[in-house]
């Protein structure tokens, strides 16, 4: 991926990552942190390949990653000093962190090294040291989007958003659910996407009603709901939007219930702005459902961060405390799911801007009846 | 998925390999396995979500799962007792544990969960046991297929064959990797797939020589090298399959260059049979290289096992001791990479037999120049 990935001015913005995660280091008395999970790795660096560890102290950062990225890691770092480890990256990190002996109090992620690993990294450092809980450090700073990672996002959000309005010039009944997945992800494609940012869903009937049904060989069926949740990675960073459309005409009951869904997405997005709590855009969604009668048919959390990752900090949900920020990204997407009758979900990406939140989704919310 | 993966003989070939498994435990005097990689818990009990743990004793099996998926398990799973975990599954199992007293020896893979989960689980467990390594036991015996799994591998590699013999149609110079990457991923759900097994390769001109180059933007050149790797996934089985096509009329050195990567593909499938090692397979592909001049160029191993992973047991490289049985399904892909000219390589799937191997892949192998 490497040129794809090469900003003219991705040093200085990698170094204010570092510097920033210093500061964080610093106050819970860290003397190094070791980044193992790549996507924290790309945020920290820029490195876009599949092995890669980032060693930072007060002073230094240094890369690890394998010979297969020999050429890549020469074009995309320019922030860090690259070792190309020849027998394993952690063991490499390790006798890195072995012979500075004044690092003692190092901080990791217990969540994103396994057993074995950990086990590898401490007979490399063969020696006394502290490890403590990075809590989640890197993940708090990237869940603050800097301007050239929420244009980014824009990006990403109008490429699914395009593709959405020619996804719906193909939807008819007869049309097997794969089959406009497959639509879906070349078209993310055609407009120079990496692909898609998860596996496609689209789910059509009474599976529209199934949280997690994966597109299958069913066709679509005359007088049906069609949720397609889709979306599409732009040079690493993810967009995420779900439209629910009705192939026929909708009877007043789905209408209605349609209606209920998006004012409960409409009145998330209006309650999101800095200041607010995660909790109280849930609770703006939840609410509008909950008048509408509907609270009990929507079963899930309201919303979550996008970025380098599909689900990331911070989680918009029910009793969540987060304060959100200028530069947060995020999804709005309530919906309902009756079994029997099908589910209706409509998302939409936002950023958190100086007085309230700007949609990145571009694409139609009403109904659309085919 | 549930459905599309219900096999009326399912119990059975699940409690058949449940007590494979047990026989293998018993022999590292292990009372119980916590299983938590996804393809072993969905190999030893057929559980194609996201979220699944599976606790293994003498006379027990116990599948862990989220409310999520209370509808999926009980469609897939008629092998072992389903709990649904409301406060995390590894807190569950845990507990699990903590109750069945005579369970000492614990064997579970520290390469397969993560120390967070380890510290969760241990607290749960809230009492003296011995963790032991599996060594891999899962794993070993997903190495060998049976029937039904090799029949499922060989309809994977059809439609990977189909698509080549479709997209060899739309390859000109113009035309973008992405686009030819997303025509290619298509092609696979719309013959029912649930998608690529892999990102989809598509590299061309120089890039061809990069081992890890990514689909981009680059439109395909006139006489150059085009790398096709690609596979699907079928009900959760992977194919992989290589060829490389010239754009043009190709020169006097690139047609012996694939020649001589075709014999070594020739080679080391004809080298693969039971009682074979690993290592005499990847020696008959890289001696022929050898032979033509190209050992320099072939960079990595000659291939790996395939099945509900795109990477498993056994690997095929240097060195390699792994024994071959028959019912195993690996790749053979040797290649050759050259700055400047590019790279040509060429794969196929084959699984071992009484006697011999059989290919999977059906794709021409001669080369295509367009």
């Amino acid at each position: 991926m490497g040129d794809r990935d090469k900003d003219p001015n991705g040093r200085g913005r990698y170094l204010q990552r570092q510097d920033r995660l210093r500061r964080v280091l610093g106050q819970a008395s860290a003397d190094a942190i070791l980044v193992s999970h790549l996507p924290n790795v790309r945020y920290l660096c820029g490195f876009s390949g599949s092995a890669g560890l980032l060693v930072l102290d007060a002073d230094s950062a240094t890369f690890f990653t394998d010979a297969r990225y020999t050429i890549q890691a020469q074009h995309e770092i320019s922030c860090a000093a690259v070792r190309i480890a020849k027998k394993g990256l952690l063991k490499a990190a390790g006798e890195l962190l072995r012979g500075r002996r004044s690092l003692r109090r190092l901080a990791y992620s217990p969540a994103q090294i396994t057993v074995a690993q950990k086990q590898t990294l401490d007979s490399a450092v063969a020696r006394k040291v502290r490890w403590i809980d990075d809590m989640g450090s890197v993940e708090k700073l990237r869940a603050v989007k800097d301007p050239g990672e929420v244009s980014t996002l824009r990006e990403a959000a109008a490429i699914v958003s395009k593709t959405f309005e020619r996804t719906a010039r193909i939807l008819r009944p007869g049309v097997a659910e794969l089959d406009v997945a497959g639509e879906i992800e070349r078209d993310f494609k055609r407009q120079g996407a990496e692909g898609p940012s998860f596996e496609t869903i689209v789910a059509s009937g009474e599976r529209s009603a199934w949280p997690h049904a994966h597109p299958s060989t069913k066709q679509l069926g005359r007088n049906e709901l069609v949720v397609l949740d889709h979306g599409a990675i732009l040079r690493g960073y993810c967009s995420d939007m779900t439209r629910t459309v009705f192939t026929g005409k909708a009877p007043r009951k789905v209408k209605s219930l349609y209606q209920g869904v998006l004012q409960a997405l409409e009145a998330g997005k209006a309650a999101a702005k800095p200041g607010a709590k995660s909790k109280d855009v849930d609770a703006a969604a939840r609410n509008t459902l909950r008048r509408a009668g509907l609270a009990r048919y929507f079963t899930h959390s309201t919303g979550h961060g996008i970025g380098l990752e599909i689900h990331e900090a911070p989680r918009i949900g029910k009793g969540d405390e987060t304060v959100l920020v200028e530069g947060m990204v995020v999804t709005v997407e309530p919906g309902v799911y009756i079994e029997g009758l099908g589910g209706i979900r409509i998302e939409d990406d936002i950023v958190i801007t100086a007085r309230g939140a700007e949609e990145l989704t571009t694409a139609p919310r009403n109904l659309i009846e085919l």
